[in-house]
């Protein structure tokens, strides 16, 4: 494959067409006018359908042949079970069962436990991979075996997609803790429940063909109907779909590192001496052990100073129910439950509410969330001076991490990156990030173990904190310190010049390129 | 204007183009097969709403102007305030303002309380009305002076038209109890609550522009998002939305009338004799007297047999909120709230569900919710000896009801009209319904007061009530008793040539017209 490359307007080469469309290079942060109007998905009609409203069949083989599936087609999950997914990986053993191939698998994460899957790839059932590659299959990408290129999109940029038409969805599979026989389905029950849904509702609305998968048939109603049994085809049940014990994120574990502890602190501590902490605020914090440390300091500066929030965005853990419950928070608007804790809440308070990345994250929408929240905090692989970040490669070019609302989550009123200055003696603050992911116009402050750099644009933020004590600093002076101390700046990656992946921005245009690492 | 017509397989003239756009002739039930995709509404962008989510204008003129409000557009509302709604009235002063004419007007349903538009219809800023003309503005549809044809649909054949792209919505404005500066919606709470917003579902999804009208608006987020602000243009708030004691339904009175609670004895004895009445099984009535009646005969029923359904679908009312808080149904599907009860018990009680004509009645849909259940029982104006069945007309011809979601619910397991046998000395069971808006071969049981006739394609129910003791007769025998008693058959309408209204199938093809009325 040999694509054609233009530079965009973040300096970026990125390809001009991908797998086979034509791709519309970043344009700069609003800059570019959508046209034209949203996928329209095939007019259905009742008679097609069961009147007893029982559209359940036999397998999953036999599901994905009456959806007619054929060669090239795409096929959609969604992540909601993380590394617990025991469905994903059967859907390729029974396309490969099929003698069907080169279809494109269109998940909206995989993770480690779709390794397998690797096989599918060698031997041609599975073309490529559009989607967040968590772990081995973005090592696998990033090798460059991959016939067509990875496209990784936000959750919100994932909607998008699909909405716009950029991606046509053939046969979407949605894994369902609890359904009906009419395919009305949630996350909240049954021996997998994993909170909500929301990641496969794109594909709910637009796919030609919808299969549930569940591992718990009720009876009609299964409510509430976060998936509407009206967009469903097939229903197939199985005797397990996910592994509840791994479904809970690893990553919600309370770090337990001083230096992480200093900046979830210091970022507490920024949100509190900037005046976003006050009655009636919203923020949001992801669910890596930073991330939770920092909601728990929040959490004590609120308490403190008796401030309650409007809303607390989720990812949701126990430590979010807990301000739920102890009333520091009017709602929780959750996008996905971390732990049982979460799944629990969601479940029984209706102040713990289901979102989508519709409602979320769409950014062509008639507005979204995103925007609305006063603070969030994010994590990033590697920063730059001018506040770019990047959270798909490492510093070695490997691609080994999905994007998330991460991009979506950056139209926040203050975006704050806490992040350690190092990371295995590798400087995380660096001249020009490997890969862009996020435009330094929307990153408004850096918190490292060695102080806090706020962009520069944000003159209103570093006047609210000045003469607060914080340790603020230049980007620059920090980059020299954390260089300085790990004996200069990181080894460039050795890189091919093939591009293995592209890299969306959340209106759909293409903001960078990832390529091949020479091993 | 003269329109061709065509004699469709019902043996109806039915005209060619409805309002400029072709018409497709009824071509029996389960028989068109729909082709094309659904309506596919502009892509919008986050570029162009207010970053922090305030979507708030001055004035419903305000927001009709910043729409583009022009000639010759269409505007949509709801109909949840029933004879309440204080909002409509108002858009149509402000389109007059504006300067605007031939808009056409799309309610899901119109009422008494706008009988002073036609005023706009007679001054040209109305052109014409596509929606359930309620009372005044049918009588005047019927006297043949509306610029263009009256379309008549069902709840789910409006849902199909707006999902089709064969009515599209310029600006949808919905009224809203509680909504949020984001456009977010409900319709459980305020003074103006009623209960839920469905009707105005596909209005949101599908229009070019959504105006959120309240008369509460609270911070963000409002909880449940009925409506998603994600589809909302503007908000708009006004002093009063609605007329809370005019919004309950004067239909949700229990009837007194020995007669017609004889008619819902017998129809609730014909369900438990049939063998309908079982523990799991579902049921469907509506809010008019007779059917309340029935409701509270069933109710008796069950609690003697200790039998419990596992869902009733509402039109909710007191009484099917008592048999839900009794423990009768595991649930209540509700598509209106018809009382103050009604919106309490789905506002607090999570097996109060909120359903819509998308998941409920939309026949272009992969399945939808009408032909699941057990039995449903509805009115009519008129029978006919072959179970044909009118709502829309009177014997005399004129156009005084909607459709609701009559026709959608007649795809039922077991679908019943209780009704009198004559009103006014009128016989309500004729040789050839005035209008027909329901094909015999989905009406499975006719109940009235002299007797029960079952439809002779339904042998497997007249076996099943066999040996009963319930009075079956058969419908020519049953109409030879009604006419003796009321000295013959009715008169015929005095009609003239020109059709006024079209009557629409749930597939969207033309089942019937309707003629002006000679006075």
């Amino acid at each position: 494959m040999s694509t054609k490359m233009i530079e965009n307007v973040a300096g970026r080469m990125v390809p001009t067409e991908i797998n086979g469309k034509p791709a519309i290079p970043f344009q700069g942060v609003n800059q570019y006018a959508p046209t034209g109007r949203k996928a329209a998905p095939p007019i259905s009609s009742c008679v097609n359908y069961p009147a007893d409203g029982n559209k359940v069949v036999g397998s999953l083989k036999e599901a994905l042949h009456l959806c007619g599936l054929r060669d090239g087609m795409t096929i959609s999950s969604h992540h909601h079970f993380r590394n617990g997914d025991l469905v994903s990986n059967q859907v390729f053993d029974a396309v490969a069962e099929l003698g069907v191939r080169d279809v494109m698998w269109f998940p909206s994460a995989s993770f480690p436990c779709h390794a397998r899957l690797v096989d599918y790839l060698e031997s041609g059932v599975i073309h490529h991979i559009e989607g967040s590659m968590n772990g081995p299959l973005g090592d696998y990408c990033s090798t460059g075996k991959m016939r067509g290129l990875g496209v990784l999109r936000s959750h919100g940029g994932r909607y998008q997609a699909v909405q716009d038409g950029e991606v046509h969805i053939d046969i979407a599979v949605i894994a369902a803790p609890t359904a009906d026989p009419f395919g009305n389905a949630n996350g909240l029950t049954g021996p997998s429940a994993c909170g909500l849904l929301g990641f496969a509702l794109a594909d709910s609305q637009y796919a030609d063909k919808v299969i549930v998968v569940t591992d718990n048939l009720i009876d009609f109603p299964c409510i509430p109907w976060q998936i509407h049994g009206n967009h469903v085809d097939y229903v197939v049940v199985l005797d397990k779909i996910g592994e509840p014990e791994k479904i809970i994120s690893g990553t919600t574990q309370l770090t337990r590192s001083p230096d992480r502890l200093l900046i979830a602190e210091l970022t507490a501590n920024f949100v509190r001496e900037a005046g976003i902490m006050k009655n009636g605020f919203s923020f949001q914090a992801g669910a890596g052990g930073t991330a939770l440390a920092f909601a728990i300091y929040l959490k004590e500066h609120m308490l403190h100073d008796g401030v309650k929030a409007r809303f607390i965005r989720g990812g949701s853990t126990q430590y979010l129910v807990e301000m739920l419950e102890q009333g520091l928070t009017d709602y929780i608007l959750d996008g996905q439950t971390f732990d049982l804790e979460g799944v629990r809440s969601m479940r029984d308070n209706p102040h713990h509410v289901n979102t989508s990345p519709f409602t979320s994250y769409n950014f062509h929408g008639k507005g979204n969330f995103a925007s609305i929240l006063d603070c969030v905090v994010l994590g990033a692989t590697e920063v730059d001076v001018d506040f770019n970040a990047n959270v798909v490669t490492h510093s070695d070019g490997k691609l080994l991490h999905g994007i998330g609302g991460w991009q979506n989550c950056l139209f926040s009123k203050c975006t704050i990156l806490p992040i350690p200055s190092f990371r295995d003696r590798i400087p995380v603050i660096v001249d020009r990030v490997t890969t862009l992911c996020g435009p330094g116009e929307l990153i408004d402050v850096i918190v490292t173990e060695r102080g806090i750099a706020i962009n520069p644009l944000r003159q209103d933020l570093i006047k609210a904190v000045s003469g607060s004590g914080l340790p603020l600093k230049s980007i620059q002076d920090l980059k020299k310190e954390v260089e300085d101390l790990c004996g200069g700046k990181p080894e460039a990656p050795k890189l091919g010049e093939k591009v293995v992946a592209a890299v969306k921005w959340v209106d759909g245009t293409v903001i960078d390129s990832v390529r091949q690492v020479l091993v």
